[in-house]
């Protein structure tokens, strides 16, 4: 079974014993996570593509994978020779593949697929789809898992205890808000399956999943007491004494299906139809169950004061990371080529280096030159390009620490820029700054103030494929929920109003295909602004501390008003990160940095006008 | 049956009769219009409140109008003496009344309406919230029908052919484009309701309500023919005939009902749940019926080639008018004080010597100081402000043309203005520029583009309640799906993307309670503007053409770019009117009002930096 050929034919016999015609692999585990432990990578074992999203279907003559553009190039080269066909998505993230299941399979035809992996809202999708079509859905069998003899096991790093002095707020403060929240609800006892949820509602982190800082397990609160499951060999006993005083008992993981079957059917037990899988689902069947998005998204969105005075310490050490990055990058440069892979270890080594250091928060994008125009582009070693001293640089990167989780973006110079170049990142500069600047009234979402962002290009005829921004976790996962900047207002994220304690990304972008990518990324709190006789106001604080590329910006696109928020940025930089460094060259190279645009006397002002 | 309590208690006697234990009496006709003929003018009738928006509910120990913040003055007036208490609703349009019936009448109650002049989308949503409360509906009974003896007529005006020199498009090619939408969506017929959706297919108007120039009708289009219930007394013969050739036989109004009734149960008719009365859909019950928003929105949205020409030419006389208004009171004001309604008034007179000229679009709203704070004023005779060389008013009116609908709103200094005056004037045209100047992708929205002209008073802690803008119909109703701008992306206004052809309002604004109201509307064409990479782009032409009173301009306030469109802007009002001005007088006028803000030497470019 070591070829993607054989695994296909293996399962396709399996398929036929269970008179199935098609077989589902999505890339998702039991919890609907971003990133899923290796024991639930069963479409790259399945398939050979190892890029974060894709579906894969197998039928008795046809094996498929739908992906979207960000992995074209990875699923081509991945699947050659695998007799896997690769379906390009017009749409990220879109059901595509239901359309040509409902087109191909002939009514009467058994979808298979592991009722575990995928949650309920999506086994509704399929069968909305499906269901008119006479084709059925099979969702009890994990047929992959019965060939995978090497798969990996389920994750249990051990868990440690998140203290209030970096949470804010107790464990049991967090409970009682959720069964506050029950209550009015009506419900008597809430199933939380997303693992940064748990996380959050227990004060707990573990590393069971890449940059995610979770463990894997269920939560079930009731009105008096909670159920973790979690595993209990994995919890240290001090810990498991401090939950218990909370009145939370560890639970093995497994335990929780048992425990969902037996649950009292005179109870009301509520879930949400996004993360709950649908064989969990299924064993409620015949209970009381009421759907409710999950509560701990909005009250995970608003962080409190520890929370964010713990942030803005957190990110001047990330800013000095950074500092040594750039600083290392430019020394080096002068000596020899840089791989893009080292300039990504090296950052990582230079933000391990500071307090309270954890991991990277997701895998580095360091883009050079055409590199850079590929979104969600990831060097490889031996196959990636290699810095020199000219072109541009995009860095994308973010750590964890115990005090916040950062995600930056900075596009700069290694040489002489183009004007283009410089039109391209004055452009996105521009956006960047409007979204910092923007107030807004209490109810208004991510999809009205995303237009402030992409106004500059498409004065221009440009625009970028991606989101403006997304909710970012505390010491959680980097890209959460609900909030965030998108065009659309069907999504969560650009239907979702902006409240105070919301921390967003700011990420507007430029891409010059085969050319070079600028994206330019700060992490912003939301914070009141005022109230008048029309209402609350709001607007954004930037967290993030890192200077902008000035060398990158045509001076003479900004109005004053940019100029004099790029200025005082650089100055609330230079003011946060002075303090941490000692060494003199460093302190230079930031006060260079930090300096302001141009001199403001009389006679530049009629170059400065635009 | 003379006073409003005599009305109530036979009301309640009649529903006593049927055992209906609430009746609701809404704000409409059968066919969903803004305006209704004074036929279908039951609410006010029955309560005495003669606004436009109002939902009566009457139980046996209650009587209650709901009605939004525009007429609480006047609801509070008209509803004096008559028992029926005035329920203020929190928003515009919102159902509130419904929560009111769920939580006051007992289960087993019976609420009676007209299903006649609800649509079937009205009656689900009551059902959605009553029946869970086991509150009944009794849809047969136009109980105060029975009651108003002196009740006028339905409206039968004569009927004329719109030729297609104005229309640009013949009424067989439209009626053709309507088969085409039918076969695909797969229905065998098409029953149009609402009244502007009718004139556009049939190239024709009449004058059955105020300001819309439609034709009371039901138009039933099938796959070969159509029937058009509008009253054959009514359209002239040689009309009759051109639309026989285009296979539409004209039919009684009565006749439509029974035209439902006896539809083959064999072919598949189309209906859109938001125009069609309750009462029709149950004509059509045990029918094939597939229901769908009418076709006609969309198409009618977007104008052709000869509307758009026609209507360039309309808006420079609809200007010329505006110019001897606005000329007239400044001189009328050196000699004697002058009502608000006069103003109103002369400004018909102005327009109806303008060529093509039909009738006003809307009725204007005379705005003086504090009444221009009232978003929908309207000045009565006697009860008016009187008009004197200070303060400033705000002016919004429109006229129905031959080729043409305008809509225009100018705020006018009639003396000296204040600081604050000038700088809320100039933060609402800074955001009439701003979306003035837009450039967008293909597949943007009104909720996307709106904030664009919010930005500048949201950053002072200001804001307005109204949207920005509506679609506007060609010589039709000047209120028009299904675009606009609004901060809510979950109305149509707000979710539509802007298409090539679509004309729509730009009209924010400000108003200072007590004070004064600031509004400026321009009429705006979205035109393509290139395509890239990155998709098709679009941008607006502004279409009305009248000065903008520079007076009340705040130039320190802004931008280059800002100041350079408002100088071109007037250049461009300067040449379209100019030709049409032979008066020397009205020359001078016209060129002061449009010169340029500023002159553009260096010396001053201090001042104008912002």
């Amino acid at each position: 079974m070591q070829t993607i050929p054989e695994r296909i034919q293996a399962l396709r016999a399996l398929m036929n014993e269970r008179q199935i015609d098609a077989y589902l692999i999505p890339s998702g585990d039991p919890h609907q996570s971003e990133y899923v432990a290796p024991h639930w990578e069963t479409r790259a074992w399945m398939s050979g593509f190892t890029g974060s999203a894709g579906t894969l279907i197998i039928t008795h003559d046809h094996a498929g994978l739908w992906t979207d553009s960000r992995y074209f190039v990875q699923a081509e080269q991945q699947l050659a020779g695998s007799d896997v066909v690769l379906h390009k998505q017009q749409i990220p993230h879109a059901p595509e593949h239901i359309d040509w299941l409902a087109t191909h399979l002939p009514a009467g035809s058994k979808l298979g697929l592991d009722g575990m992996v995928v949650s309920l809202a999506t086994v509704r999708a399929l069968e909305r789809q499906l269901t008119p079509k006479g084709i059925h859905l099979v969702t009890s069998y994990d047929l992959p898992g019965q060939l995978w003899a090497t798969r990996p096991p389920i994750p249990a790093s051990e868990v440690y205890d998140f203290p209030v002095s970096y949470a804010g707020e107790g464990r049991e403060q967090r409970l009682d808000r959720l069964r506050q929240w029950l209550s009015q609800q009506g419900g008597d006892a809430l199933l939380l399956v997303a693992l940064d949820d748990i996380a959050w509602t227990l004060n707990i982190r573990a590393a069971d999943v890449d940059y995610n800082p979770v463990c894997l397990s269920y939560l079930l609160v009731e009105k008096n007491d909670a159920q973790w499951f979690a595993g209990r060999r994995r919890v240290p006993e001090a810990l498991q004494s401090q939950l218990s005083e909370a009145g939370v008992a560890v639970k093995e993981y497994e335990e929780a299906a048992d425990a969902l079957a037996h649950f009292a059917s005179s109870s009301v037990i509520v879930v949400d139809p996004a993360t709950i899988s649908h064989r969990f689902y299924e064993l409620l069947a015949g209970k009381n169950i009421q759907e409710a998005g999950s509560p701990v998204v909005s009250m995970k969105a608003i962080k409190n004061e520890v929370e964010i005075n713990n942030w803005q310490q957190c990110m001047r050490r990330d800013g000095v990371a950074l500092l040594r990055l750039f600083r290392w990058l430019e020394t080096t440069l002068r000596q020899r080529e840089v791989p893009e892979v080292e300039v990504g270890e090296q950052l990582a080594r230079f933000r391990s280096q500071q307090a309270l250091y954890i991991g990277e928060s997701f895998p580095a994008i360091v883009g050079y030159q055409a590199n850079g125009a590929i979104v969600h582009y990831r060097a490889e070693e031996g196959s990636c390009a290699m810095l020199q001293p000219e072109g541009i640089l995009l860095l994308d990167s973010g750590g964890q620490y115990w005090d916040g989780t950062t995600d930056i973006t900075r596009t700069v110079a290694l040489g002489r820029t183009t004007e283009a170049q410089r039109q391209h990142f004055t452009l996105v500069l521009k956006g960047m700054i409007a979204l910092s600047m923007a107030k807004f009234p209490e109810g208004t979402s991510g999809a009205q103030l995303d237009t402030l962002a992409r106004q500059f290009l498409w004065q221009e005829n440009l625009n970028y494929g991606h989101g403006t921004g997304h909710g970012v976790g505390y010491f959680l996962n980097v890209h959460e929920g609900p909030q965030g900047f998108a065009t659309s207002a069907v999504t969560s994220r650009g239907r979702t109003a902006f409240r105070a304690g919301m921390v967003t990304s700011n990420e507007p972008g430029f891409y010059r295909e085969g050319h070079y990518g600028i994206r330019t990324e700060n992490l912003m709190l939301c914070v009141a602004d005022g109230t008048s006789l029309y209402g609350n106001f709001f607007r954004f604080e930037t967290l993030t501390l890192f200077p902008i590329d000035k060398r990158l910006v045509a001076i003479e696109m900004l109005t004053r008003q940019e100029r004099d928020w790029l200025d005082r940025y650089h100055q609330q930089v230079q003011e946060a990160l002075m303090p941490l460094l000692n060494d003199e060259e460093e302190r230079a190279w930031l006060a260079a940095q930090c300096a302001p645009l141009v001199n403001d006397d009389i006679s530049s002002l009629k170059d400065l006008f635009y």
